[in-house]
């Protein structure tokens, strides 16, 4: 690597650093018990970990390298875009363009070769084609969720229902037999905790 | 799955959710410009990104999957242990015991095919024998430097030389050109900076 090379990969882990304070939705508790954000780089570490222990509980085990790779890389767009609360209807919506705005931003300070690999990772996790991707997406939001009940209740002080996390949490279901068998049993914790707000009437 | 390899995969999730709660040395800056001390999940997956960075620069990259699940998984003893910082003497001379000691209570709670294998890879990153394990380390203390260089003058408060830290930086340079390249650099920013602590006379 020469010293361009060299520069431009130490500015763009300056710049990574700042998902450290990219927080999230859903919390995280202490060993005193108080509760904080979890942020967007706890929460990549914390995907990887469940991919880890999940990727050979399915019939065929996508590549490890290459979904944790996926993983790391999936959220760095947040560092310019921010953290899009997956129940706000109007962030949503203008998610994808804020994002590949960022991702320009992001990724275009590495060499090509490094730049247009991680955009590539992030793509590929986007836009939800591969087994790969899906076994991701699958891990992303089953550890958003089990963040949701052991932060306990951050859906029902956002006003977010259980039918409103289906729309999340059924693609994720759908991926494998595991991701159904460990989300449903947050689900059961999750309403035995009172963690979902009712419906409007 | 059934329900009882489910139910602890969940327990040990919410176990692992305490690494985000373990602080390490180095500090990190958020966008106000404030630093804060960085914790070891942050850290697992800031290590990840600097795998994922430099893997194709080695001249034998090791698997990909391996390296990264081995890095998902080696801080994992700090939920008991909590984390050692490397220029404490007294602390590293019981860090090998303390954390055989936490391996047990974390690796133990999983069923048993899954505890032995996050163990497996939690020695293999400790034991330093396979290139997987070497370049994993010398991603682990890239990442710590760099965190240093970032989050400016943690080792100049707590008395740490520059001599000490090579003791550490060194094994990381041997592992692979690209490593040496990275970390002088990263020296020559830290001493322009005054980041460490002048030699005792």
């Amino acid at each position: 690597m020469d010293a361009g090379r060299i520069a431009a990969v130490i500015d763009f882990l300056a710049l990574a650093d700042r998902l450290k304070h990219v927080e999230r939705r859903g919390r995280t508790v202490g060993p005193d018990g108080a509760a904080r954000a979890e942020n967007s780089a706890e929460h990549c570490w914390n995907v990887a970990l469940v991919a880890l222990l999940l990727h050979r509980e399915v019939a065929e085990p996508p590549d490890l390298g290459h979904v944790l790779a996926m993983i790391a890389a999936h959220d760095l767009v947040e560092i310019e875009a921010g953290d899009t609360f997956a129940y706000d209807e109007a962030h949503v919506l203008t998610q994808a363009q804020r994002e590949r705005a960022a991702a320009d931003v992001v990724f275009g300070g590495l060499p090509p070769d490094l730049g247009a690999r991680l955009r590539a990772l992030w793509e590929e996790f986007e836009e939800g084609r591969t087994a790969a991707a899906r076994f991701a997406m699958a891990c992303d939001r089953a550890q958003g969720f089990l963040q949701g009940v052991i932060g306990t209740g951050h859906w029902r002080g956002a006003g977010v229902t259980e039918a409103q996390t289906r729309g999340r949490m059924d693609p994720a279901c759908a991926v494998a037999p595991v991701f159904e068998a460990l989300i449903e049993t947050l689900y059961e914790r999750a309403r035995q905790g009172g963690m979902f707000a009712e419906p409007r009437a």
